[in-house]
């Protein structure tokens, strides 16, 4: 990994969502390494993730905007003169994606489009990784899922993901600009928006066990799922970023399978708190219920190198400790200015 | 096809771009078949294909409004009370969706979405027919291109059309409104856009040669395509609309397969007029040339029993016809009202 990290010694990095909960991980290993011009754009919608105190103790070190990359202007004047640009902007509620679907279409198709677009036209020699989701393959019909896999969006979020992807691979083919996106798997880990349980699953039960909550598990718990701590999350990105093999490409991550109560057992006993309850899975939830998933990621791995490297127990323990010592900025909603 | 059609028959009908190609030829049928109601919507937008001449005839048969169902006060009206709904409205141009990717996305995602959710809050039992397209598919893996063969969309157009096709099987899928999508291939015929080149290349030879021009053909027109004449398009929009068997479903058309230089050869026999020159296809054309393309459409033949039944020499001698007959109508943009 140090290798490759050496490519962004000197260089310019935007990162849009960059003070959510992947966006602001990355920042902060960016920063660490030192001699990298770190940008942040972050929206601050509400719900969405975007938290100043992700940023905490890094504000001096990177340049940050409250900002909407929906606009043309604004994402025009951004991506001039960088030379990595992460995508970590955009919804991934399902929920909010079915309540107001046209709001998840600005979100997720538009504003990627208009980031592409400000690219060809005024940075066509800069590298994009796009962050994608495990959501656009829908049901898996055999596991693990690789990349040939056919895709089915089971929801609006999903659909507009998968359209924000084509976009990148587009651009890519037709005009060249260097794009990379990774469909990632349920990513855990500290500076995760936790307020609400609208996102991700993981992250409420984690909120739950610290609370001494009852952790419910529709059926049991029995689906299977497979996990990525946040870093292991990161590594993928800055890899992809620097590695011009990756051009073009669509890439799994993954991780280890466990299942939902296999993993609420884990939090339960790493917390000493909490406790879990089977509860039927309601008719809507069956609706779009996609059974098990776990990803293949040796196409990744071949590529580039990477694999999982944290356990999930130790990331849990990782991320359990960081939500126990700043919980007052995680379990209501932030202020919504960025410093 | 008679005994299908008698389910049109007392019922309420609505056409989003109704004063389009497809979308007239549509309407006339219905109106033809005699006690259907039929109201048209057309935003009459500058180069999509809405032109007053379609409707030349049926004016006092059918209820026509100038709207655009992006906006959710119109649609939401004109969902009300309505059977059918078939949706011919959407840009259809590669040129254009590359040109102004936003403006494609507003024309083909946004509009698709507003419409579902009007039927989903105001006519949750209405029948939907989508009218999609063979783009989706990208350059084919294997010949004929069949419903399971991977969809990988060559430009934004095939992009949006494919997040919308995906909107109508979710909204089928989770609310249970009942849509089908049909993979139009090249389809041409009356009333088709014929006073610009950039949507669809067959109307273009079509009037090169009815004007006795050079008929440009990329590397000679070896490439194979399949055609539909409209009748049959129109008789494949009404046979999916009124079955049961096709709610949730893809289904492509698809027609005997021709090379470009065989139906140049063609329109010159039958015009009596044209040319063809061979010039090299140019490099940003081969870029996103999808090489031959023909599809099965044997998924709609054992549902549906549908299959094309004009010959192609029959196709192009009725729509030289009519346009020898309407010329001034089609060669110049139109008028933009409708009646």
């Amino acid at each position: 990994m140090s290798h490759e990290l050496n490519e962004y010694k000197g260089r310019s990095v935007l990162i849009t969502g960059g003070a959510g909960f992947i966006g602001s991980n990355l920042a902060r290993r960016l920063v660490e390494l030192g001699d990298v011009k770190v940008t942040i754009v972050d929206a601050m919608i509400p719900d969405q993730g975007g938290n100043p105190f992700n940023l905490d103790g890094i504000e001096d070190r990177v340049t940050c905007h409250t900002a909407n990359i929906e606009d043309d202007y604004v994402i025009n004047h951004l991506v001039g003169g960088v030379d990595y640009i992460f995508t970590l902007a955009g919804s991934t509620s399902h929920i909010d994606s079915m309540r107001n679907p046209r709001r998840d279409l600005e979100l997720n198709c538009a504003a990627q489009l208009a980031m592409l677009e400000a690219c060809h036209q005024f940075n066509p020699g800069v590298k994009i990784v796009f962050s994608s989701t495990r959501q656009v393959y829908g049901k898996p019909l055999y596991l693990p899922v690789d990349e040939d896999h056919r895709v089915a969006p089971p929801d609006i979020n999903g659909i507009h993901v998968l359209a924000a992807e084509n976009y990148h691979l587009l651009y890519y083919r037709i005009y060249g600009l260097r794009s990379v996106c990774l469909r990632m798997t349920n990513v855990y880990g500290p500076r995760q928006l936790l307020h609400h349980n609208r996102q991700s699953f993981i992250a409420w039960f984690i909120r739950q066990a610290i609370d001494g909550e009852a952790i419910e598990l529709f059926g049991g718990g029995q689906q299977r799922r497979d996990l990525n701590y946040v870093d292991d999350a990161v590594d993928a990105l800055l890899l992809a970023g620097a590695s011009e093999a990756a051009d073009g490409e669509v890439f799994n991550l993954g991780g280890d399978e466990v299942s939902l109560a296999r993993l609420a057992e884990l939090l339960i006993q790493l917390t000493g708190r909490g406790s879990v309850s089977s509860v039927p899975m309601p008719p809507e939830r069956q609706l779009i219920d996609i059974g098990n998933f776990y990803s293949s990621y040796s196409k990744i791995e071949k590529a580039l190198g990477w694999r999982p490297r944290t356990s999930l127990r130790t990331g849990l323990q990782r991320t359990i400790e960081f939500y126990r010592k700043h919980r007052a900025h995680y379990w209501t909603p932030h202020a919504r200015t960025l410093s």
